[in-house]
């Protein structure tokens, strides 16, 4: 008993940001074991040792806290996926990892990854709205490692075509890690290989590429 | 007055196949315009001009009504990428009309199209179960025709990482569909192109693929 509420009192103590960030983990948890609309918002409060009362502070509804936990999922993906780039790294090389951290990120947190598969789904505003951030800037930061290796501008058209292609190839990398939570036989190092050839190969198709970016592609 | 009665006269005397077809298209309709939430079952009886009763009779609840729109729009998009096989293509043609096909599909039917992208998610149990038959059997007509070309059956392994890489390739395609709504002044040829290579250049990847199948990407 005393330990307990030694426990409570340990977690009276966080700071507004850090219970924010505990209440939002314990939602990943709760949210990915369970659908939607089982989870009530007073069974987080009661797990995570708050009021009600408190958990309203921080979150005004159900809809609001599902809509953070996603947010903040988005965030610790994206911070997991940004690999460190390494001299000597192909644009392959690079792909490859970021893949591979994907990978490795939903098999450390199975709670969590649910997310990245987007909940209640596209007919919420709100949450295709998050949706669409992460995605806009996943392909900013490939589409900007991809600009680096062409001095200058690139080409509308082109540019527009490498957008496309990365949005594409986002949601084919979504997709082929999905199917090895489905299928745990999937080697890692294999999706990682296998997306990382599809956006080269995928991009290598797009018209009029600069030839900077072609020869880049090549070393694959 | 006499011509709107004389209307739901003619409405009464549907069949009930019809009827219920006849409610699902309005549904797809209205459902594509505003979110799940806004809409009520009442207002799409209204619409038809049946009462309340008729249409709890097809379809017990909202979410009963809205899965079933969902299966149809499954179904209609199925058969509208069901292209004719025509002597002479190379399985690059085939992919390439089918993605086409899907393409004109949301052109001719924006209402309907939404439904792909899945309404309200991928929590619902229900309707993931829709999603994942729908993108089971595109999966297996793509693999089923990649099947026709080689002789015997698949080596284990080889089939399963086709299976994954179709899945992939799905999903690349549905997105870049989508893309293609966002910014209309892409060109659906071009996007038809991209697609069918990305397959091609996907599987082509497989490690151990047969000779037979390496010989019919190679026709590109």
């Amino acid at each position: 008993m005393a330990e307990k509420s030694g426990a409570k009192v340990s977690r009276r103590r966080l700071s507004p940001d850090d219970r924010r960030a505990e209440l939002l983990t314990l939602g990943a948890k709760v949210f990915g074991e369970r659908p939607y609309d089982d989870v009530r918002i007073d069974e987080i409060a009661e797990l995570a040792g708050v009021s009600r009362a408190l958990m309203y502070h921080y979150f005004p509804d159900k809809r609001a806290f599902f809509a953070e936990v996603v947010r903040a999922e988005g965030e610790r993906l994206f911070d997991a996926t940004s690999t460190p780039a390494l001299p000597g790294q192909t644009l392959f090389d690079r792909l490859r990892a970021g893949v591979l951290a994907y990978v490795e990120y939903h098999e450390q947190y199975p709670h969590g990854s649910w997310a990245a598969y987007l909940g209640p789904g596209r007919s919420d505003p709100l949450l295709v709205g998050i949706d669409d951030a992460d995605n806009a800037r996943q392909m900013q930061r490939i589409l900007d490692e991809m600009r680096t290796l062409v001095p200058g501008d690139l080409d509308p058209s082109v540019e527009r075509d490498l957008r496309v292609t990365v949005y594409g190839w986002l949601a084919f990398t979504l997709e082929m890690c999905r199917q090895r939570i489905v299928d745990p036989s999937l080697d890692a190092h294999r999706i990682a290989d296998a997306c990382a050839h599809a956006l080269l190969d995928a991009v290598a198709r797009v018209p009029r590429l600069p030839s900077q970016l072609t020869a880049a592609l090549g070393v694959r």
